[in-house]
């Protein structure tokens, strides 16, 4: 088993992130997006969309989408529950996991990818569409703060993979240059991003 | 127990086919988006994020996502699974699910909405990112035509929830004017769409 890795990019973190929590080490092979190494026909026999993360398995099957791999690992070993413990609790983080998904790091992603001159050579950007998710970034950040008002973690009283997909999200806004776990406009994120970013899986 | 739907649009339907495929009846509320019902403050207590479909049980707890109210009834009511049936399965079933969303439902929805003179009043839209996605709309279709060259369903040799999403998308298109399940030059895609389509589920 191997996981197709890039140290600096905020999906494959959440994989790491993951695994830390669940005390579970898998070999990991560095491909280098800045390098374009992701765009090689090699890389493309591992996931033909040409994205990371993915998980080899011994036998060779390829898991990609960041996930559906930690819901491998879920599956193989489920203790500690990072999914939700019975069938309202998991469809909740499953309903956080996506809206934390969508609402913020795709946010975060489209107006990083879309107006940052490094992407220019890799995509098609679209100006116009970037500066409007800049543009939204703090509000989502806002919403993030009131979900955060009233319970201890984004799903609820415990620690799931919504907050993985959130604490990814939150530390990849410095690339967009914006620290809202540092704005004091924003208390009940400060104090939830404290206690995530604390957890040594965190420095995974 | 109740769900909010609304008949037109892609998002709904996904659950209400799954839900005919596991032969589950739920009563069903109405929430015509295009008189706006889903903007007022009633339906924001129920989903902050004032979107559909929301799954609401007798407890009052309220489930938003597809994706998430899907996976609460695979939890309470597992045959027949349309999530997969072992750990390598059911992450190769999330992978595609998520791929067809992203790179099929996703590029559609926003080619339309962003383009569309309907959704003017309702949203911020970005004519040129629209129209980006509408530019790559059939390179999307021939790359799921691609995908299943080589197999009955999109996950495989059964039907799942990949699949779901994948004609929910692919009807969807004729909103945009395209119907890739009638171009020849699409075989694969073409096969699969007649045989998914003529499942009672597809008429939920």
């Amino acid at each position: 088993m191997k996981l197709y890795d890039f140290t600096q990019a905020p999906n494959p973190r959440r994989v790491r992130i993951f695994l830390a929590e669940k005390d579970i080490k898998v070999p990991v092979v560095q491909v280098d997006i800045a390098k374009q190494e992701h765009r090689t026909d090699a890389f493309a026999n591992i996931n033909p969309l040409q994205r990371l993360p993915v998980l080899e398995l011994d036998d060779g099957t390829c898991i990609a989408e960041s996930v559906a791999i930690c819901r491998y690992f879920e599956e193989v070993q489920p203790e500690p529950p990072l999914f939700g413990n019975d069938p309202v609790d998991k469809a909740l983080v499953e309903m956080w996991q996506r809206r934390i998904e969508m609402n913020l790091l795709a946010v975060v992603a489209a107006g990083f990818r879309h107006t940052n001159p490094y992407f220019a050579k890799m995509e098609e950007q679209v100006q116009a569409w970037g500066e409007q998710n800049l543009r939204n970034v703090g509000t989502q950040f806002a919403w993030l703060n009131d979900v955060l008002a009233d319970r201890e973690f984004i799903a609820g009283d415990h620690y799931t993979i919504a907050d993985i997909t959130a604490l990814c999200g939150t530390d990849f806004a410095k690339v967009i240059k914006m620290r809202p776990m540092e704005d004091d406009n924003l208390p009940h994120l400060k104090r939830w991003y404290q206690a995530v970013s604390s957890r040594p899986s965190a420095k995974a």
